[in-house]
């Protein structure tokens, strides 16, 4: 019953499309710092001639306007070379330990652009102390919650190890901390600064201007974009509730129309599409709705390069989208992860203390979760059903590992396929 | 920033997309069932040649694959008269009253194709009870519950009236009913029967092959879409979470997808695409994830001719997509729907007895919101706080109420825009 698709003439869409299939994949490493910046700069300009018609490819020097959240160096510097534009998760960095991490990028992106993401939450129950340390933090996690945690492991066989930490290790999410990670970024040639949630600081988006690298912002509702946009953000990443990590209650269908609407008679200000976005597809989708680009973040777990861990990859696998569910089990704030044993335990369970505000959740999660997946590792198979991590409900859609550059290339397809079909769907 | 549209040539896209901006309003009455009847097969065969190439337009022999879902025959004959396809919702009917709503479709709808929506939910809680009927289960409803009810309508000024019903009016969603409104629907030319809650019972599906009508049925997750696919359906509404009315937890964005690739190997089924979907941008991106068209709702609720409340309208207008909440107190079962104290307090407040389960909550919320909504018409200020109704998480995208046929050009005009879009993005 579907019709066949009406072959085309070669317009100048048809060759763009072309070229986006064939996709350009060059990695060729580069030897010094001068050669690098020449090479970027030569990449922004090639861009400016093949790349997509979208704000943000003229903003960030790209090609097709992808951007992949990862914590993992690998994934940042693959999409970037393909054509997309990597975003380094710095949160759980020290500044010395970002700057290895960066200087690897820098040799192995290949001048390609690239960004990072701090996450500056702005409610945390440590709001207002100063210097508050890891370790001051372990001492206030009550006995109950430490209890819970550490008999719930014990059922499935594991023992709850301490991990030790230094003296002087600030918290989890410490504002100061992410100002730091922020000025050693500032050293290499970052293209982007993105915070995970809430209106970024002041200070950093002064950063932003200093340096003339533009300031992206996440977003769950019409509200906060409205207070970002006046903030003075640059981009803004718009996340629906399907989104892996923290996240609202909008989903992307709704969220991103919203506030687009919403911020047109302000100023204009592009938006990315977030929450859901697996394939090129889902991205036309998005852009087709008036978002700039895609910010993906899921998608990059099941990529050879990742950090995920074996196990957790066959789980993403065999998971359906009902199994990525919004808790506060992990972080203390209700951020999307694939359901488990643990999710039950703080969410479901009659018994359950409850789990505590940020940041103190995140100490107790830290330890149990390195508790977890090593045992799991080691083939303890009961505590495979307490594996968990961030992920959002695309994890359905996820059903094989690629490696990174590959998946642009299946996005960049797709997308190609959507615009095909879409006109296809209005031929005569 | 953002760069010109480039200007194309007059391709049979472009031409089919004018078509589709000048769109097509016929709304001549018709005398005779004969004269209906032809020109029902002439619209069709019109449709055939001027259609978008959806296998949904081939089905239903429509020109533009938006369903609408509503209510109010108004709008149904509205829609289909504009060149989408207007789906009654005839859950609340008897087979008497569904006959004369029918009886007037046919008058007003210039002979174009509209079909019929139930509701017989797989699980209820009267479910293998014979002949259940309203007066019956209203003895069922606990004390407990009647008093929360009367308390908090008379906190806000309100007297809580029983309207009386017939000692055989059966409860609510009762299947035997159902089949019964199909059977009546039958001597009309419907060319859809959809069951809005689970998978149709054998016997609907055997009645829509014997009358040579699709069945549709509405999904919230991928495995249900597994076993509608099994039980022989004919369309699929693939509803996300942002749906108004009953609704799932997985988004759209995600589900669509999901459900494609899922069914793809067993069956080619038409998917429709139905949660938060508002405008003709959203029912593109849906088209270009692979959607046959879009299932509509919550949008219809904003017309001249819906059956809303002047209130309920100016409450849509000021609402954001966060006021429409998942929630059990007005069925039993997790609807979307406007946020408001009745909601609250069946979800939030401490003292809250809980929802009973679908149908004897249904029992409760109907005395109880005719109450509400006349006290708030007779000018009773407090009792607005009280008003509410079914509606997606799309009402934030609310702020005008319009006519029907209106919606339905905006939605070609802005689906030929997205397409221009697209075109753009990938132009040299």
């Amino acid at each position: 019953m579907i019709r066949p698709m009406v072959v085309q003439h070669a317009t100048p869409a048809r060759k763009m499309l072309a070229q986006i299939r064939r996709g350009i994949t060059g990695n060729e490493g580069l030897a010094s710092n001068g050669a690098r910046k020449a090479k970027q700069e030569e990449n922004v300009k090639a861009a400016g001639r093949e790349n997509m018609k979208s704000p943000i490819c003229d903003m960030l020097g790209i090609e097709f306007p992808l951007l992949a959240f990862s914590h993992c160096r690998d994934v940042v510097a693959a999409v970037s070379r393909a054509g997309g534009f990597g975003v380094l998760g710095a949160t759980a960095h020290t500044p010395d330990t970002l700057e290895r991490e960066l200087k690897w990028i820098d040799d192995h992106i290949d001048g390609k652009p690239y960004g990072i993401d701090v996450l500056i939450p702005e409610n945390i129950s440590t709001s207002g102390e100063k210097n508050v340390t890891w370790k001051s933090l372990e001492a206030r996690v009550p006995a109950e919650h430490r209890k819970y945690t550490s008999d719930l492991l014990k059922k499935y066989d594991i023992e709850l190890t301490t991990t030790d930490v230094t003296d002087d290790r600030p918290q989890p999410f410490d504002a100061e901390t992410a100002l730091e990670l922020l000025e050693v970024s500032f050293n290499h040639p970052i293209r982007l600064i993105a915070n995970a949630l809430g209106v970024p600081p002041k200070a950093m988006i002064e950063m932003g201007k200093r340096h003339k690298v533009p300031v992206a912002a996440l977003v769950g509702a019409k509200e906060h974009a409205l207070r970002q946009v006046a903030a003075g953000v640059d981009i803004l990443v718009v996340q629906g509730t399907e989104a892996g990590g923290h996240c609202g209650e909008v989903s992307t269908m709704v969220l991103v129309p919203e506030v687009i609407k919403a911020i047109k008679p302000i100023r204009d200000v592009p938006v990315l599409a977030a929450g859901g976005i697996m394939t090129g597809r889902q991205m036309a989708a998005c852009m087709a709705m008036g978002a700039a680009g895609a910010w993906t973040g899921s998608v990059w777990l099941a990529t050879v390069e990742s950090e995920t861990s074996e196990i957790f990859r066959e789980k993403m696998i065999a998971a359906s989208s009902r199994d990525a569910i919004r808790s506060k089990g992990r972080t203390g704030k209700p951020a999307r992860q694939l359901r488990s044993v643990w999710t039950d335990a703080w969410d479901r369970a009659p018994e359950s203390p409850g789990a505590l505000p940020m940041p103190l959740q995140s100490i107790i999660s830290r330890d149990a979760f390195n508790s977890i997946d090593r045992a799991a590792a080691a083939g303890n198979t009961r505590a495979r059903d307490l594996v968990s991590y961030f992920v959002g409900q695309g994890v359905g859609l996820i059903d094989s590992v690629k490696s990174a550059g590959a998946v642009v290339q299946e996005f960049k397809e797709e997308f190609a396929e959507a615009v095909e079909h879409m006109n296809a769907l209005v031929a005569e």
